[in-house]
């Protein structure tokens, strides 16, 4: 991402400002530019120039430093906290909304404490309160500055109680509790202006809620809001209370994280990734799935060891096994990830199970006679360019050659269309393991198919 | 996704009411259930019965029909709107949102006219109003009834027509326009009811506006939302006049839609699959890049076929031949992944591109000395267990598996952070052709490495 020529000449001024510590004329062109917009610009200063912006946020101006740090990767976010100090990173923590606030903190580990203490008192007990919940459930994400009115509350009362409210975080609907602070009822904005002053909620209120409690897995949130298409969910605790809301924007940063995370870990990495974290704990992340090619490839290398004979006799055929084993995990893989997509989606549901399956086999017994076919051609040109062509087993090679590559691509796809339908029956997320599981079962099967097809070809 | 007991116990009745031909009771109960509720219960009906179902509604309740079409997938909803026929298809689409019905319409193809000719005249008009417009833009998602007022309006007399208005899809923002009807301002509805009665909308209008035209791709729009926060957006024309907007919920679906195409882009088929189609069309889809592994197979067939000496007089290389590939395979997937997903995510942005690469070099050289060391074990083992261990060369051909799978590691890793970041800049969309690129020249340099240093091994 490049900066367009505005921001490049706001970038300009921010370095200006900075060289001559002209602080009160830099909070100025913060203040009269969209954060959002100002994250890029930021990214491209010296970690000197970022601290300089930091700390003239938490002496001068903590609301608009608030603002702006929440607009930062969680990377970042939490580098420029850490280097701020306790007293610096407390004075914008105090600012941010509460979910935003326990979501750095947590992420902060051990220096989270210090900034803790140095925090307002009330502002620590709202954030406290928010990381007694496990990480991405809904108590974590959902903030607690949720509007609610008593069912008895008149339309007039509430039209008057909106306008009291300075500064509620995005309020469309309206919810409302009974004496014990049960939910009993929601209503939307526009429907409170489509009633007479006089009306009591509880009169008008739509009573067919869909609520989600604060142990509720945020993924499952994001799920419930987006097939329900809700603004905002409330969020309930044990006792079936209202404490707080999980509002639309929250919902899309988590519908943007999971389909992150759903495609690292079909690469076998881990969504950890996105914090950046250390070379070695990338590599520790990273090394599950290669743990899954190397034993799949040590396997293959002691069946082909097994019958290497014919590798011997016919050293051209080692040169046709890479293609072999590659050709079944590309189309294992395609199988695995429509499978995988389908599912999650929704689009693959109960009773249709088996139409998939034969779907993705009736694909690969497609591709997997043209591309036979093909290779198998391309291994006779070999022989024959290398002046090998024996009229007796040229043939023969040829045709291991194909018919192994067939057999590699439907074995393949047939696992990677079945072993994620059987995960998620057995209630095991399917984009964890499904893509080691097919390379690994594809170099094991792929590399079978071939040596044994060669071995009788010798005995021929 | 498999049915709960309060959906089994619906499943029976609306089998019951379906062999009874009980079509009242049916829609009444349908009216009852939740239509995202309905839909799973939907795909566990017989092809007859879906189509029974569907008969029903567009006889008796079309409003009903609209509502529950909509839920289910675009495949789906095609499906059955090609077997009610033009004048049962035309019932339902009447009563869908104009951009619902114009999607619908757009994967119908062939079949679209004849039902765009039985719908009602004002709807036909209104749904190819935007069917000009590009599919995957701004016009096409949007929706037309946009709720604007002048900016002249007071607050009593904005009260007024919101309540005068019956339905408005999702309105939380009042669009304020001029003469022109160029878009001027907008208001929350919430800060609406903060101001007096007879105050004018330009007077408490805000003016800092964030909009997209017609033509901007979906992608941007709904990128745009959800990085401002905004529940819609107003849509232009190329005269900047108010035409429609874009809603959340429309935001929320481009954004799950586009995660797919990413995914289904990086396993080298495309987003199309989501339609179900025929599986020649699907065969077709995914053939490019199983041709890039075919190219980088024969490749690397020839270039082993070049030097197959080796293989000759040391069988057991031919063995480790798929894991040093292998492993170059998978780690180079994990770093163009982590690579294109961070450009996607904007994680990885301008002036921190060099960082990014040597992250993954670091990466790379820590798992490649790891791995590389252990499958050179693991070579030298395998000979040991052939009673194949010779003190002149054993250590020699370990020496050539560990090295080469290192360097395959490290060469493949390379291009997969690489190879995104220069498409990008070229402005071409990283997750397309990445992966096909990663495992064509994995193969190409994996092999190339190999069998030279075992040549050089056999000439020492």
């Amino acid at each position: 991402m490049t900066l367009d020529r505005r921001q490049k000449v706001v970038l300009e001024s921010v370095r200006r400002f900075l060289r001559r510590s002209a602080f009160g004329h830099l909070i100025n062109l913060m203040a009269k530019t969209r954060p959002q917009d100002l994250a890029p610009i930021y990214d491209t200063l010296t970690d000197r120039e970022q601290l300089q912006v930091f700390r003239a946020l938490a002496d001068r101006d903590q609301e608009l430093g608030a603002k702006f740090l929440v607009e930062l990767s969680p990377g970042e976010g939490v580098a420029i906290l850490r280097r701020l100090g306790p007293s610096g990173a407390a004075a914008l923590l105090n600012r941010c909304a509460d979910d935003d606030a326990a979501g750095l903190l947590a992420a902060l580990e051990d220096d989270a404490d210090a900034i803790l203490e140095a925090m307002k008192p009330e502002e620590k007990a709202a954030v406290e309160q928010l990381l007694i919940y496990e990480e991405e459930t809904a108590g974590r994400i959902m903030t607690p500055d949720v509007f609610s009115l008593h069912e008895d509350t008149t339309v007039a009362q509430t039209i008057a109680h909106l306008q009291a409210q300075g500064d509620v975080e995005m309020a469309f609907y309206l919810y409302i509790v009974d004496d014990r602070q049960h939910l009993v009822g929601v209503l939307s904005l526009r429907e409170l202006l489509l009633h007479p002053p006089s009306t009591r909620l509880s009169e008008i209120m739509g009573t067919d809620l869909i609520t989600v409690l604060v142990s509720t897995d945020q993924e499952e949130v994001a799920q419930v809001a987006a097939k329900y298409d809700l603004l905002a969910i409330p969020v309930l605790d044990e006792q079936g209370r209202l404490v707080g809301m999980v509002t639309i924007d929250d919902v899309i940063d988590v519908l943007r994280e999971e389909a992150t995370e759903d495609i690292f870990k079909m690469a076998g990495t881990s969504e950890e990734e996105r914090h950046e974290p250390s070379i070695l704990k990338s590599a520790r992340m990273r090394s599950p799935w290669l743990l899954a090619t190397f034993v799949g490839g040590n396997l293959a290398a002691l069946i082909i060891g097994s019958r290497v004979e014919s590798m011997k006799v016919i050293p051209v055929l080692a040169a046709f096994l890479p293609i072999v084993l590659g050709m079944g995990g590309s189309a294992g893989n395609q199988a695995a990830i429509v499978t995988i997509r389908g599912i999650a989606t929704g689009r693959i549901r109960h009773g249709v199970v088996a139409k998939a399956i034969l779907r993705e086999l009736g694909v690969a017994s497609l591709m997997g006679s043209l591309y036979g076919t093909l290779v198998g051609l391309f291994s006779y040109g070999q022989l024959y360019l290398r002046g090998e062509v024996d009229p007796g087993s040229s043939l023969w090679v040829c045709g291991v050659v194909g018919v192994s590559l067939a057999c590699s691509m439907m074995l393949a796809t047939a696992g990677g269309a079945v072993f994620p339908l059987l995960l998620d029956r057995l209630g095991i997320d399917p984009a964890v393991s499904t893509t080691p599981f097919v390379s690994t079962m594809t170099d094991v099967m792929g590399s079978l198919v071939y040596v044994t097809l060669a071995y009788w070809l010798l005995l021929s």
